[in-house]
């Protein structure tokens, strides 16, 4: 079987990076092959500098922003994520296209025909599995604010700035399109939960392609 | 008749600033309209800060690059030349949809159906006519050097590093669409013969129009 390529979606506080980590940990027993987490915006060297400013500024409407993000995901994909694929070492990325198409379509009202146009002209790899961690948003509002040491000042500077109801449209987006994703609805479970129910589909999913 | 959205395109030292501020009292004076001179990337407020971002850097690819500029086209068109376009203004632009096409795919060969693709899916609006001054590299390298007061030393840089080598293929492909463009070979023309050729083609376009 070859690399995988694998996506997990969800708003912030959702819980992505600690799930990441622990799924990464497990395809590398599973696999027997080296995983590698990542992330988006700004997982590339020099991506921080880019990540920064995207992130930095209110100004920009909804079309510069998401041509911001497609410019960090060409360099994200042509840096990480192919070179990685290419050496037979599986990826997992925190954010990819479908934060796009939730947060420009759903949170910032762009045309989902529109978004979909340009994210799919710009011809970036398919992953092989999406997962979606489907939280609702007042939970993970309050899990962000009572998060002692906060390690990304930009992720809280976002969800402060632009408040619960853009996290509502987001996830309410996540939601409608659930059926594209390996998909846990992670309020009333445990994060020990939430990683079983993971990998218990990642796994009959990784077998059933194993059996093709 | 309607305000005129007019682009100037060519290669850097081209002498599309002189001729556009040149052609825009013209054109206020012809069409009793108040005729804005914009350009590209950064001919927005704010947009010094992204023109350098992308300008500054020499190690985003040629997606991202063009992602980028993208990003500063679509707050350009938002904040500068649709709302004078809707005031009833014409619009003078130096660069826009051309030269994404120019520098991305005959400068540093992207695909051009790629590179078209994602420019058509960004729904930009499409300029009443487009006019190019055509000149070979090694003249406008020379007229570059011999500046004494670089303006722009973003310009400057850019050419500099780039060098010759790249504003061929530039100038090569610029020239090759030429049927698309109100074209004027400026290698054995002064600055005033190269305004009387634009002027005259331009009279006669907008002529055409008025009587349709």
């Amino acid at each position: 079987m070859k690399a995988l390529f694998i996506t997990l979606e969800g708003i912030d506080g959702s819980g992505k990076s600690t799930q990441a980590k622990r799924i990464a940990q497990w395809l590398e027993d599973f696999t027997g092959r080296r995983t590698i987490c990542t992330f988006e915006p700004g997982g590339w060297e020099g991506g921080k500098t880019l990540r920064e400013f995207i992130l930095g500024s209110k100004s920009y409407n909804a079309l510069s922003e998401l041509l911001l993000f497609l410019a960090d995901r060409s360099e994200h994909v042509e840096k990480i994520i192919m070179p990685a694929l290419n050496s037979g070492h599986n990826i997992i990325c925190e954010r990819y296209n479908d934060s796009t198409l939730a947060y420009q379509s759903g949170g910032h009202n762009l045309e989902i025909a529109h978004v979909k146009r340009i994210i799919t002209a710009c011809n970036f790899p398919e992953p092989d599995a999406k997962i979606l961690l489907d939280l609702t948003p007042e939970t993970a509002f309050e899990r962000m604010k009572s998060r002692k040491n906060l390690n990304d000042k930009f992720e809280n500077d976002k969800f402060e700035s632009e408040g619960l109801a853009l996290m509502k449209n987001v996830a309410k987006f996540y939601r409608d399109s659930s059926e594209n994703f390996i998909a846990v609805n992670c309020d009333k479970l445990s994060e020990h939960e939430v990683f079983n129910e993971i990998i218990s589909r990642l796994e009959a999913m990784i077998k059933q392609c194993q059996s093709r």
